[in-house]
C-alpha cells in the first residue's frame, strides 16, 4: 500500500522531469530567442511542483510504512529513502537563500569573467562559500557523514575523502613525473612522424553523417534518441527519447566527432537503464562519476585507441571523402586525438593532464569548505598548485585561473572529483573488459561492439542505482578504484 | 487578495499548458520513434495536474471574492469564471467515462477507417453519440443554454443555433446555385487560357526559404518561433515560442506554401495575443471560429487575391528558380490555387464547396445531438445531403463519407461550424479593412502587409477573450455575421 503510494508519486515525478528534461534539450536546440523569459518561468514552476511533491512530509510515513516484498523492491526503497533525506535534509528558508545568492553569483561570474575581474567577483564568492560551508554542515548532520563527504554524497554516493585522497595523491605524484615523460615521448614520435595538415572545408551535412555513422557504430539507439545542433554539447532528454548535442567548426572535424562520442557513452548509459522502474530513484544512472566513465569509456578507451581507428578511419573516408585527410593513417589520427599539450583551461585537457586539473580542485575545494582556506587565497593558492602540478602560472590571469569554471559560482562543491572518478572507472572496465572478453580489441578493429556493450549493460547500466559507487566499481571491476590500472593505461598509450 | 490567487494560480496552469504545447509540438517534430509511451504518459499526467489544479473547489470561492478594480480586471474575471464552469460542469465520473469512450472509439475509428468498415465501427459511434448526448445536456443545464449550443459554446463562446441557422441556410441555399456556376465559369476560363504544367521537382530546403521568406513577408516574428517539418501541418507552442509546421512534396510546391500561409495566420494571432495576460484566459485566442478566421484571412483572403501573387511570384522565381514555372504569370497561379472541384473530403475541398461539407455536418450533428437521428441513420442521411448539395454520392463509400473525419470519432460535437464561421469572418474583416484601407490592395501587391496586420492586431489580436466571438465580429468589423459578404467574395473571386 506504502509502496504503491511511493510507485504512483514516482510516476508523476518522472513525467515532470520528462517534461523538464525535454524543455531544456528544446531550448538550447529549436527554442525561438524570444521564448526564453517564458520557458523559464515555466521550467521555475514545473521545477517547483517538482520539488514540492517530492518532498511532501507524508512522503517519510510512506517509507516507513513500506514493507518491500522482493530484493528489488528493498533496493529501491532504500535508495528512495536516501534521495528523500538529502532533498529534505535543507530547510526551505535555507534553500531560498542559497539559490538567490548562487544565481546572482553565476550571473555575476557571466559578466565579470570575459575581463578576468577576480577582485569583484570576489564578495560574491565569499557569499557563495559562506552558504556552502553552511549546506556543507546541514547535510553532515543529516547524513552522518563529514562535512565535505556530505557534499560529494549528492554527486556520487558513497565517494569519501578517506577514500579519494590516496588515490588522488597517489595520482598526482605519478603524473608530476609522468607528463614530462609523456611530453619528451610525444616529441620523439613527432621527430619520427611529423603530423600530417588537415584538409578542410568539412562540410557540416557530411561531419553530420560521420557522426551519425559512429552513433549508430558504437550503439546508439536511434529509436530513442536523435542528434542535434547546440552551443554547447551535451546529453539530455528521456531515457526512451536522448536527446544528443554537438557543435560544428569547417576548419577541422575531430572535435566535433570525438564529441559525439563522448556523448554517446553518456546516451548508451541512459538507454541501457532499467526500464521497469525508470519511475523510481533506482532506475536511474547512479551519479556524475559512473556517467562520466560511461562518456570517457568510450570517447578516452574505446575511440582513441589504434583499434578504433582501424574500424574507423574509413568511416572518414566515406563520410568525409577520400581527400578529407590525404595519406593519413591510423598513427596520425592517434597523435591528433592523444595529443598531450600543458595548459591553463581544464575543459580544453588531454587525458594525461587533466586529472591534475581536477585534484587541484579538490584540495582547494576541501580546505575552502573545511574553512582553512578563505575564497580571498583562492589566487595564490591556485597559482602554487598550478605550478607546482604543471609548471605554469595563472597569478596574473584569473579568466583562465580560478574565474574559468561554473562550479564554484554556482555553488557546486564536492563535483569536481566525478571527472577524474569517472576517467579512472573507465579504465578499470576497459581492464575488466579486456580480462573477461580476449577478442576485445579484435572485434573492436573491426567496428564489432556487441561484446563491449553487453558487458557494459551488464555490469553497470541495468544495474541503476542498486549500489553505492564504490560498490559499483567493486562489483563491475572485481576491485575497488584502483590507481594502478588508469597509471598503467597511460603508460601503455603514452609511452608506447 | 482572491483576484491576486487566481493570477497566481494562472501562471502556475500557464507554465503547464507552455510544458504540454511544447511536448506536443516535439512529438510531432523531434521525438524519436520509441519515446512515444514515456510522452503520453508525461502529458497525461501533466493534464491531470493541470485539470485538479484548475479545477479545485476553492477557486470558486476565489473568484466569488474577487473584487476587480478596473475593466481589464472585471473582463478577466468573467471570462475566468465562465471557462471554470465549463471545466467544472461535468461530473469527474463522466468525464472518466467519456474519456475512455471516444479514446476507444478514436483507436477504432483509425483501424476501421481504411477499409471504411462503418458497421463494426457503428456500435462505438453509438456509444459516443450517446455519451454526447448525456454531455449536451450536462452543459446545458450548468450553462443555461440549449443542449447544442452548450456544445458549441466550448469552441466559440456565444455561438448559438439561433443565429447560425438562418446564416448557414442562407449560405446553403446560395451555394447550391453558386457551386455550378463557379465551375462554369472556371471552365470558360480555362478555355481561354489552359492550365500550365509545373516544372519540377522543387527541392525541399528551397521550397523552405520560399516559405520562410512568405511567413517574414505577411508578418511572422521569428524571434518568437520557428517552421519545422510534421506529417500533419500545426500551428502549436506558445504565444512567445511559436512552433509551426508544413510538409513538402517535391512533385509541386503550392500545397506546402498555402499550407505554410494558413498556419502563419494562426501564428500571427497567437504572436499579437495581448502578452500581460498571458496567463489569464483573457489572454488567449478566443476561439475555434475566430482562430480560424485568423488562418484564413492569410489564406484565402490575402495569399488567394491577385494583388498578393503580384508580390508573390517574384519570390517563387527568386527561391525556386526562373525555370520552376515557366511562363507562369499571376492568373496562371491564380487558377491553381483557386481551383473550384466538388469532392467527397472536407478536408480535400476548395473555397466554395467547402461549407456546404461544413453546413451538412453541423444539421446532421444538431439533429444527433437531439436524438432526431441515429448515428445508425447516419450513412443514408450523409447520402441525402451530399446528393443535394454537392450532386455526389458516398453511399457506398463511408471511407470518405461519414468516416472522414476524426471529430464524432473523437467526440468533438458542435466544432465543425466554427470552419465556415471562419470563412466568413475572414471575408467581413477583409470588407471591414478595405473599407478603412482605401491602399489595401496596392500596399498588398507591393508586399506591405503592415496596414493589414496593424489593423487585425488592434481589433483582434489584442482582444484576446474580451468578448463572445459574436461580440469581437460586431465591434471589429462594424456588424454581425453577414452571410451576403462572404457571398459577394465569391462571387467577385469565382465569377469575375
Amino acid at each position: 500500500m506504502s509502496f504503491q503510494k511511493l510507485d504512483d508519486l514516482g510516476r508523476k515525478l518522472e513525467s515532470l522531469e520528462h517534461a523538464l528534461s525535454i524543455l531544456g534539450a528544446d531550448e538550447a536546440t529549436h527554442m525561438a530567442v524570444g521564448g526564453g523569459e517564458k520557458r523559464a518561468e515555466a521550467m521555475a514552476n514545473l521545477a517547483g511542483m517538482y520539488h514540492a511533491q517530492a518532498t511532501a512530509p507524508q512522503i517519510a510515513d510512506w517509507i516507513e510504512a513500506a514493507r518491500p516484498e522482493t530484493e528489488d523492491q528493498t533496493l529501491a526503497l532504500a535508495e528512495f529513502r536516501r534521495q528523500y533525506i538529502n532533498a529534505t535534509c535543507l530547510p526551505t528558508e535555507f534553500v531560498e537563500r542559497r539559490t538567490a545568492a548562487t544565481m546572482r553569483s553565476e550571473q555575476l561570474w557571466r559578466e565579470l569573467r570575459p575581463r578576468g575581474d577576480w577582485d569583484s567577483f570576489l564578495p560574491a564568492l565569499e557569499g557563495v562559500v559562506a552558504l556552502v560551508r553552511e549546506e556543507a554542515q546541514l547535510r553532515a548532520d543529516a547524513l552522518g557523514l563529514a562535512p565535505y563527504d556530505a557534499l560529494m554524497d549528492q554527486y556520487d554516493p558513497g565517494n569519501r575523502t578517506a577514500d579519494l585522497d590516496p588515490v588522488f595523491a597517489d595520482l598526482k605524484n605519478f603524473l608530476t613525473g609522468f607528463v614530462p615523460q609523456a611530453l619528451d615521448a610525444q616529441e620523439a614520435r613527432l621527430a619520427r612522424r611529423p603530423r600530417k595538415p588537415l584538409n578542410g572545408p568539412y562540410p557540416i551535412d557530411r561531419q553530420r553523417e560521420l557522426g551519425l555513422a559512429a552513433m549508430r557504430a558504437v550503439g546508439f539507439d536511434f529509436t530513442h534518441g536523435s542528434l542535434a545542433v547546440s552551443h554547447h554539447p551535451f546529453c539530455g532528454g528521456v531515457p526512451t527519447d536522448v536527446r544528443m548535442t554537438t557543435r560544428y567548426r569547417t576548419d577541422e572535424f575531430l572535435s566535433a566527432l570525438m564529441g559525439v562520442l563522448h556523448e554517446t557513452g553518456h546516451a548508451l548509459y541512459e538507454q541501457g537503464l532499467p526500464k521497469a522502474w525508470s519511475h523510481w530513484p533506482l532506475g536511474k544512472a547512479r551519479g556524475m562519476g559512473i556517467h562520466e566513465s560511461q562518456s570517457l569509456f568510450v570517447e578516452m578507451q574505446l575511440a582513441r585507441s589504434p583499434e578504433f581507428w582501424e574500424f574507423a578511419l574509413p568511416l572518414v573516408h566515406l563520410h568525409l571523402g577520400e581527400d578529407a585527410i590525404p595519406g593519413w593513417q591510423t598513427a596520425d589520427i592517434l597523435s591528433e586525438v592523444n595529443f598531450v599539450q600543458r595548459g591553463y583551461i581544464r575543459v580544453d585537457a588531454d587525458e594525461v593532464t587533466y586529472p591534475l586539473h581536477v585534484i587541484l580542485r579538490y584540495e582547494l575545494e576541501q580546505d575552502l569548505v573545511a574553512g582553512k582556506l578563505e575564497a580571498s587565497q583562492i589566487p595564490e593558492a591556485w597559482d602554487a598548485k598550478m605550478t607546482d602540478y604543471l609548471g605554469i602560472s595563472t597569478i596574473n590571469d584569473p579568466k583562465d585561473g580560478p574565474m574559468q569554471d561554473v562550479h564554484w559560482p554556482g555553488g557546486a562543491f564536492g563535483y569536481f572529483p566525478s571527472y577524474t572518478l569517472g576517467a579512472m572507472i573507465a579504465a578499470q572496465q576497459w581492464a575488466a573488459l579486456e580480462q573477461a572478453q580476449p577478442n576485445l580489441r579484435a572485434d573492436i578493429a573491426r567496428g564489432d561492439f556487441t561484446g563491449v556493450n553487453q558487458w557494459r549493460a551488464e555490469h553497470i547500466w541495468s544495474q541503476g542505482s542498486r549500489w553505492s559507487t564504490p560498490e559499483l566499481i567493486t562489483k563491475a571491476t572485481g576491485q575497488p578504484l584502483n590507481a594502478d590500472i588508469f597509471k598503467a593505461h597511460l603508460k601503455a598509450r603514452y609511452l608506447a
